[in-house]
Formats: structure tokens, sequence, C-alpha cells
């Protein structure tokens, strides 16, 4: 029999649940929206998630490992610092769960646990430098330097959302000016298109309409269909997204960057002119050689994968 | 018989050669012009100044180990890439020296020499996540994660001079645009001390005549003679100090770093500025507790001391 691990990405908004066997296939997943607050009923409803997915994948929950990624700054299993999740912060969601499903329960970063799904069986396998940038609600990140998972002081390393790009610019949710993810989320592509629309750049039709979270989404739908005023918003969140890696890559020499969450699964639409962009930006660009830069082979699952790998480690 | 082993540091100015023993001592050292050109004349005379300093401190050439530190992209020992040492991009610097005096030598990234140096014998010793932060004509970089000197894919990693803080900004030697180093370096010091005098912020007096390179050696004197203006102006240094470092540190999670370089030396004029800044700044600062900042122990020859210690390694 195949031993099998469960993993549970703990989002924003939705949480999800994979199980994979030891090879990294995913053997049956699911979702459920993420808890809105640090009770132990909301997390025994997390408990229950995992539960269903472990039953749909034949399993016992008895004495099988959990990995659970959280979109924060993580030290001994719980949530210390979280803009994105901050009702979680402080909150024993290892013991809990534990309790709830009677297995080994480890909390992780989401974006270290995104990288090591990718570096064991996805996008990263082999790389020797590399790191995972999640874009999503904020960006997430993480590194593997000289074939090494780096963890640094406390185990924070990777919060490269909150790299200044902008001294003194858009506020951010960390409390501080200007850092990257202001410029590279979902928010930002958002506020991107807005403006657009706003300037009569951009023609998003029927998609316009809506609630304003579903103005990002409903861009990419346009950009996939081709209309060129939503190319050039793209153009612009490409361009910041170069910013920062650019950064990342004179700073630690990275061969490969893996774009993970929500708009990583989109890279198709501008990774080309992220890598245009970054050859005319980077220092030494022709000594350095191309990077390799493309989207998590698992998608938006690649934390949940990964915390099922990282959940059964020492 | 104590091992000696001969370290140069090769500056956009000067070279500086040290001779060390096996305890990180500092047995004599010599300086002179740096080379104008890389002609094997012009290479020549850094061979005589280091045969020079190794006659002071006893010891023979033939045999002896030789480390040189330079500013720039490093492979197999040769610049690649260097905005500041261009002449010396793709000399055989190794050869020429290893034959003018019978020595084995290895060429360094400059930055990663400083960190070898104050990671065994200085201010780094025993820190699990500590950065280099050379402050001179450019800035240098390098890192120890995890415990472990970090080379990245070619051995570039550190380049953290060409980060941009000011996307568009000044126009940097690299090519690009708004690198950190243009607002962290001695040019940019003189750049902000010009500035303020003459906007009437500053006066320094009969300091203020001489050379543009004078300008920033005075502003320095003028701020230990207590003056409030110059105070001012290495405060706008030590905001865009801080800038840079907070994007290190959230990135990375580091517990130290070091300041290197001639303005490295000069940390206590301005590292309590950079501290108050960076504790405003940066995300989740009360869950990552103090960052300790401070001089090399070598101070300006952490460069040629630690290209003596890597300059024996295999």
């Amino acid at each position: 029999m195949t031993a099998l691990a469960a993993g549970l990405d703990v989002g924003g908004t939705k949480a999800l649940c994979v199980v994979v066997d030891a090879t990294g296939a995913v053997l049956a997943e699911g979702e459920a929206p993420s808890p809105r607050d640090g009770s132990p009923s909301a997390l025994e409803a997390l408990g229950g998630l995992v539960a269903g997915v472990l039953a749909n994948a034949g399993a016992d929950t008895a004495g099988v490992t959990l990995g659970v990624g959280l979109a924060g700054m993580v030290a001994d299993g719980r949530l210390v610092v979280s803009p994105h999740l901050p009702h979680l912060v402080g909150v024993d969601v290892e013991g809990t769960l534990a309790r709830a499903l009677g297995a080994r329960v480890r909390g992780v970063n989401d974006a270290d646990a995104a990288l090591a799904a990718e570096w064991a069986w996805g996008s990263a396998r082999g790389a020797r430098d590399v790191a995972m940038v999640t874009l999503g609600t904020g960006i997430g990140g993480s590194f593997v330097l000289d074939g090494r998972p780096v963890a640094g002081r406390h185990g924070f390393a990777g919060e490269i959302g909150h790299m200044v790009v902008v001294p003194g610019g858009e506020p951010c949710v960390c409390g501080g000016r200007g850092c990257w993810e202001r410029y590279v989320s979902g928010e930002a592509l958002t506020r991107y298109a807005r403006a657009a629309l706003d300037e009569g750049r951009l023609d998003l039709g029927d998609l316009a309409g809506g609630p304003p979270t579903a103005l990002g989404p409903a861009l990419i739908a346009s950009a996939r269909a081709g209309a060129p005023g939503a190319a050039a918003v793209l153009d612009e969140f490409a361009h910041w997204l170069a910013v920062g890696l650019a950064n990342l890559v004179v700073a630690l020499d990275l061969e490969r960057v893996v774009l993970g969450g929500g708009l990583g699964a989109e890279a198709d639409l501008y990774v080309g002119t992220v890598l245009e962009d970054l050859g005319a930006r980077l220092e030494g660009a022709e000594a350095r050689g191309p990077l390799a830069l493309g989207p998590a082979a698992y998608g938006a699952r690649a934390g949940a994968v990964g915390a099922a790998r990282l959940g059964g480690r020492p």
C-alpha cells in the first residue's frame, strides 16, 4: 500500500485540501470557505473537509499526516504575523486539527509548501537555485539556494511581498508603503483594470459589471479573447512583476522562478513581457543566461500538495 | 610555524594587500593604486605589492596562497561583469599573478571575501543568517543563510547594489536606473552633501573646497565634529540604506548585517537612524526581534583578510 498524506492550503478566501501518494499524485481533493474566525468550530469545519477528502481517497484519518499551509509568517507551526489571515494569528491550528482528526498535523508557510511540491514533483524539479513566487491576494515567496531550502533566522525567509519597490508608495496591509504586493496581486490587477476602464483604454463589455473582485477575472478572460486593451493592462502588471523579480535575481543569482497562486496559473498571458523587461533591466544579463520563468506544474494546487509533502517531514 | 596566507583586495581606486596567519591576525599590510588597465605590467605591479608585504611578514612567495578580491561578478576566478573595474573584465589576474609570484592564486568576489573574514574571525562570527553589505564606490553583498555561504547559480549571489529601489530613478553604471547603490554609496553621499550645501542646509566651512571626491570625507569629518547639517545629510543616507536592508531582511530573515567598505567603517554615525527606520518599516518587526547591525570588525580591511582566507580554500 502506498503511503498517503493530506495537505490543506488555507488562503484568504478558500481552503483547498488534497490527498497525495508518495509520488505526488493527487488522489482526491476538495475545497471549502476559509474559516472566518479562529474559533474551534471554524477549525473543526476545516477538519471535516480534510476527513471527507481522506475518505474519498480511501484513507483513514487516524495516523495520517496533515500539513497545513498558512499565508504569513509561521513559527513553531503557528501564524505569528499575517496581514491576510489576521484571525488565525496565534491560533493553535495544529493542535485543534490533530485532536479533531487523530492525525499528526504540521503548520507551515504556504509558499514554502508550494515550493516543496514543485521542487519535488513539479516545475522546480532538480533546480539548484529557484524561487517560488505565489501571486494571489498578496505575494508569497520561498527559496531553494545552492540546492537547499532556505529557512532564515526564524523560518520567515521569503516574505518578498513586503519588499518595497516604491518608497512612500501605496499603503500596504502590513502597515508599510510601496510593498511589491501592492503592485503585483489580484488587487493590483483590479486597480490597473479600473484605471484603464475609467480612462477609456479598456472595454470589458458585459464583463465590466459585477463586484470589484470580478474585475480581475474579467480582465483575464478578455485578454484570453485577444482584447488589446486587456493585454496593455497585463503589461503593466508584468512590468511590476519584473521589477521585483530582477531584484531577487541580482540578489540571489536564481536560475528559475516558479509562479504560483491564482495569477501564477495565468502566467502564459504575461511571462513573455516579464522576460523582455528582465533582459533589459538585469545587471550583467548577458553573463547570467536566460531565467526559466513559468507557472507551477500543480497550478493553484501547489500549496496544498506541498503542505502534504511537508506535513510528513520531521 | 603558522601557515600564512596573502589576500589582495582590488578596489576602484586602490589595492590593499594583507598577510594573515591561521587565526586571522594581520601580520603585515600595504597598499598601492589599483591597476589602471589590464596589461601584464599593471598586474605585475600588483604582484610587487604582494611580494613586498609577504617579505615584511617574513614569508616566502613561492608556495603561498593568494586570494584576490574583485568588485563585480566573478566566475572561474575572473571578473565577467564589473561596472567599477571594467578594464579587468576577462583579464587573467589569477594566471598572471601566479606566474609572477610562484604562488597559488584564486580570484573571488570582494564582498564574498569580506563576509568570509567577518564570519570566521570578526563581527559575523557564529551567525547563522547574515549579510555583508559593503558600502564604497558601489554596494557589494554576500550572504550566509542557514549557516552556509550562498553562491547562487553562477556564484553571482549578492549583487544587491543593483536591486532597484526607485523604478526609473537615477541612472546607474550598470545600465539600469534607480539601483540601490545610486542612493547608498560614496557618490550618493557626495550628491546629498552637494544639494545640502547648495540649499544652505549645510555649512562645511573650509572643508567644502577641493575636488568633488573630498566632499564625502569632509561631510563625515563635519558630522564627527557635531555639525547638525551634516547629521541631517547622513540621515538621508541612512534612510536609503534602511530601504534596501528592509528588503533583504524580509526576503531572507536575517539576524545580522555587517557593514563593510569605507562607509561601513563610519557606521556609528548613522546606524541608530537606520535601526529606527527599520523598526518602523519591517513587516512583522515585533516578531523578528532586533537586527544586529554594525561595522565589520576588520573595517575596510575585511575584503583583503577574507581574500586571504578564501585563497587557500579548495
